[in-house]
Order: C-alpha cells, then sequence, then structure tokens
C-alpha cells in the first residue's frame, strides 16, 4: 500500500480544533495559538537503519541527516527553526557511536539554530524520530495549494546529487573520483535551504522540499492546488559531475531519486522580479525549469518529446 | 546506561532561544510564542514492539496506549490536549491490524479532544511514535521544581493496578477472576487525568504523572526541587483487588511497576483547603500519602518502620 494513501485511508477526519490547527498535509502542520504574533509549524520524520540509512553507517551523518531532513521541512514553509525533540531507539547504548550522532545532531543544530527540548530513548532496533518546530508570521506559510496556472515552476541548488553519491557508494555508477567528495557529501550532509525558505515569503505562491524527488514533490504541489505542469529537462539544473554521469544514468537520479533537499516552488508572473531580487543572497541559485498549467499531471520534455521517468518517486509500501 | 543518565550526559546543553524554550525536562516542554495567550505543551514518547507492549498486542490496546502516554504527560503539566503527530513503524500494511490501530488511537483523542496533524508511516519493525501538543496559560503550567519542605504529596486514583493486570496476565498472579477485567483494562486502556491536572493548575506546587512508578516519578519531583519526602505506605490507594494480591504481593506493585497513569502531585498547606475544593469534582479522588521534608530522599514507613522496595523503577538501559 502506498504511504499516503495509507494515512489518507486510515488515518483522515476533521479537525476538532480548526481555530488552531492548519496546514494538515503540507510539510509541516500549523498551529495558531490565540493572540501569537507567530504560528508554530511543527513536523516530523523517523529513519529506521536498513531502510533510510545502511546498517554500520556513521553516527556522524545519522545524526545530521536524521535533523537535517526535519528542517528542510520547516525551510518549505518558510519557517525559522526553533526547537526540535529527539526519539531514540538504540539496541543497545554504545557510547562511541552515541557521541559522533549526538556530534552530528548538534553540528546541525548549531548551523540551524535549533533547541533540543524533549524526547524519549528506548531500547529497541535502531530509529530516530524527531520533530522540528520553527516559527512563521501568521497567513505567510508557504503551502502547496497556492500554485495557479501561468505560474512559473523553480528550483534551487543542483538535482540528483545526493542519487549521485548514493550509486558512487554503492559502486553502481564509476564517476570520475574528483567529484566522489561532493555528491557523497550532499548525500550524507545536506543544508536545509533554511533561510531561501524564509526569503520566498511573500514570493512564491506554493513550495515543497524535495525529498521524494522532483516528479513526485512536485506532484503533491500540482494535487493541492488542482493544476498540472510541464517542465523542459533541459533546464534542470545539473552539475558537473552530473554531466559526467549523464551518458549513464539519464535524467532519472535527478527526476524520481530525492533525498536532495532543495525547494521546489512557484512564482506568479508578477512576482518573477522580486525573486529576482532575492535570488543574489543565495549562492544556490533558483532555477526556472517550467510553468504551471490548467488541468491536472506533469508533462516532461527533453527537447525530443515527451519523456517519461522509469518510477515515480520513492515509497516505502510501493509492493 | 540509564536512560536518564544517557540523555543528560550526551543531550544536554544551554538553550539558543531561552525566551521561547521553557520546561525541558519537565513532563513536557514549554513553548512560549511572542503574544500568545497560551504556550504549547510538547511531549513525545516511542512505544516498541515486544519492549512497551508484547508482540502479538491487540492493535486498539496499542493505538489507544500510545496516545494515552503522551496525553498523560500533558495532563501532568496541568494542559489542554490539542493536537498530535504519529510516526508509524510498520513491518507490513496490515489492513486489519491497522484498522484496530486506527480505532483504539481515535477512541482516546476523540475522549480527550485531540486532532492529528501529522506523522510519518515507514516500512520498519513495528513501533509508534507519538507527539502531543497541548495549551497552558503562560506561567500557570505544572512543573517538577515546585515541591517545598511543608507541602503534602498526593496521588489520584489508585496504584498497582496496571502491575496486577501485567502479572495475572502473564500468570505470574492468581488473583481472583472476579477482579480480572479491571486490572487488565487499567493495563491497556488507562484515561490519562486531563480534567485532574487543568483543575491542580494554581493548586499543586509539583506534579508529575506515574509512568514509571511512585518511587521513580516522586523521585524526579524530589530531585528536580531540591527536597526530600516521607511517605507513609499505609495510606497509598489500593483497591480491593489489590487487598486480595497484599498477602503475595506487598506494596511493590504500587512503588516501583508504573504504567498507572496517575498524577503524583505536592499541595502546600494554605492549599489543601482549595484542595479539597476541587476533590467532590473528580470520582478517581486524591489521596494524601505524606509529606516533603527538607534534605534529599524519600523515606517509606509501613507501619513497622522503614521500608525499601525490590527495585526502584523501570529503566531500558538497566543491566
Amino acid at each position: 500500500m502506498d504511504e499516503f494513501g495509507l494515512i489518507e485511508r486510515y488515518f483522515t477526519r476533521p479537525a476538532r480544533h480548526p481555530e488552531a490547527v492548519l496546514g494538515v498535509g503540507d510539510d509541516a502542520a500549523l498551529i495558531a495559538l490565540p493572540g501569537a504574533r507567530a504560528q508554530l509549524a511543527v513536523t516530523t520524520d523517523t529513519l529506521i537503519e536498513g531502510v533510510h540509512f545502511p546498517q554500520g553507517a556513521p553516527g556522524y551523518d545519522v545524526g545530521y541527516k536524521a535533523l537535517a531532513v526535519n528542517v528542510s521541512d520547516l525551510a518549505a514553509m518558510g519557517a525559522r527553526p526553533l526547537a526540535f525533540l529527539l526519539n531514540l531507539s538504540l539496541p543497545e547504548a554504545d557510547p562511541a557511536w552515541l557521541a559522533r550522532f549526538r556530534d552530528g545532531l548538534f553540528a546541525l543544530a548549531d548551523a540551524a539554530a535549533l533547541d533540543l527540548i524533549g524526547g524519549d530513548t528506548v531500547r529497541g532496533p535502531l530509529s530516530i524520530t524527531i520533530t522540528a518546530l520553527g516559527t512563521v508570521a501568521p497567513g505567510a506559510a508557504l503551502r502547496r495549494n497556492g500554485a495557479r496556472p501561468g505560474d512559473r515552476v523553480y528550483v534551487s541548488g543542483l538535482l540528483g546529487e545526493a542519487a549521485l553519491g548514493f550509486f558512487t557508494r554503492s559502486g553502481r555508477l564509476a564517476l570520475p573520483s574528483v567529484f566522489h567528495e561532493q555528491v557523497l557529501a550532499r548525500l550524507d550532509r545536506p543544508f536545509p535551504r533554511i533561510e531561501e525558505g524564509q526569503a520566498l515569503v511573500g514570493i512564491a505562491s506554493a513550495a515543497i522540499d524535495i525529498s521524494d524527488g522532483l516528479v513526485a514533490d512536485l506532484g503533491h504541489i500540482l494535487k493541492a492546488s488542482g493544476v498540472g505542469a510541464e517542465l523542459d529537462l533541459r533546464r534542470l539544473p545539473l552539475s558537473e559531475a552530473y554531466d559526467a554521469a549523464f551518458p549513464t544514468v539519464g535524467y532519472d537520479p535527478a527526476l524520481v531519486f530525492g533525498d536532495d533537499y532543495e525547494l521546489c516552488f512557484t512564482v506568479p508572473p508578477e512576482r518573477v522580479k522580486a525573486l529576482a531580487g532575492i535570488t543574489p543572497r543565495f549562492a544556490c541559485g533558483f532555477h526556472d525549469i517550467g510553468g504551471i498549467v490548467a488541468g491536472s499531471g506533469l508533462v516532461l520534455r527533453d527537447g525530443q518529446g515527451v519523456y517519461t521517468p522509469a518510477r515515480a518517486g520513492y515509497n516505502h509500501f510501493d509492493g
């Protein structure tokens, strides 16, 4: 069963506190407390050994990434990171691994300015659940449902780097060694687009972070907004490393692998100039890859015609 | 390694957002958003199959209790439940089990008025992490650090019922069958003391919920408050079922087993009358079991002298 279908089918129902609870189904839920000058964005993700990271993965990278994937959800809402809770299930208390895990976790907590405010430590199979909290001005959060026909579609940074890192580490891709460090770092230690997300408030009409791949994540925007999109694959932001791999891997790693933790967002034509105004502040760049259209579905064109990727997005309950 | 020692040793450091982040180390953390007329209490707990509930446990009970243990933490803060997030790790998507899990979860969510606002579903060993959010007036939250010498020590309801349920189910206790349903219900479906906790705001000087046993949990109040306590075990609120088991089990199930999800709280002498004023509203009753003293440590007396329980509290990283 589909992860999203599973949640929708079993766990969706009307809210009891509609005055306080907003944004369910977005990258983060939003809590509006009476009188507050900021809303609270709340998001949570679980990483399981053997599913989301390999057995024996370095503690530092596991700690860093477990927090990074949650902070990326806050970034996609345009929220300012505030705090997080850590639920750690450990088969045994190995002080050396735990110290490295802590160092990776706090490296990102420091860089992104989050406090650890609670959690739970239990004995069990290795897994990490983090719940991250951020603040955003009332009504300012970037949602998934605001894209309209005529909006341009953008992504930040580079796509497919994490995929190249994964394929390089697993030996499935013989990338020139000069690129190894770069793609492995993008896989292991992505830095969430926190400042970028906050700067897009008032400019982007919809946003999401790319965790499951561009096709799947832009698909969430399209579904929530009731629109379609057409992308020109020749405009995808790809690195020199990707160029070197392209004859072997084609477009798919940039489209359906995920784990890039870049932002995908839409901008109405009248705000494209405002986007250009903030772009110089961010080294990652914002790249126009296509446009929103009426209707539904995503059409990819590669210059020869319509392109269909091999598989659409990562899903834990696929077959 | 000790669960609490592990967290303290590896994960404690000063807050970056001291204006917003309060109450760390209490039953829930408190978030104070600028201008808000309520603070947000946030708590999280993980339940693992084979550790916190047996393999093959009924889905309904697992769903109910996973939420109940978190709502109990909100109750201990005097908070009003608002919403929760659900992280579910499932080895496979079994629709029948999942439907029963959902029914148990939502039975308590309905009774306690919480919205499900987010979460994550992944494939992995069966475990459930719930993060619960509640609201409390600024400065009103019941904390662990407010007990002072001369305060009286109270518990709500009955102690040791969940232990009797556990021993009955595992065949280690031959309790008269007339009591089985009662003690198993207390083990499987404890109802958090939500209304009681909110009513204790302004009356109790400190509070905690009894998840790890009275000795361990009152111990957290004593440590956080820098005080000691003396209890008279003859005043412990024990049921008829417990009276029947007492010759076999003695006081320990009421002292060190946990899982009762009652409240333990302290009340200054000048507010004992106020407590008496609200007591008739609550069928569970509030029971004076001793007093706070200067110094440190917990002294238990049973009429014959000082009593020492067999073990002090449940801890996942003991031996």
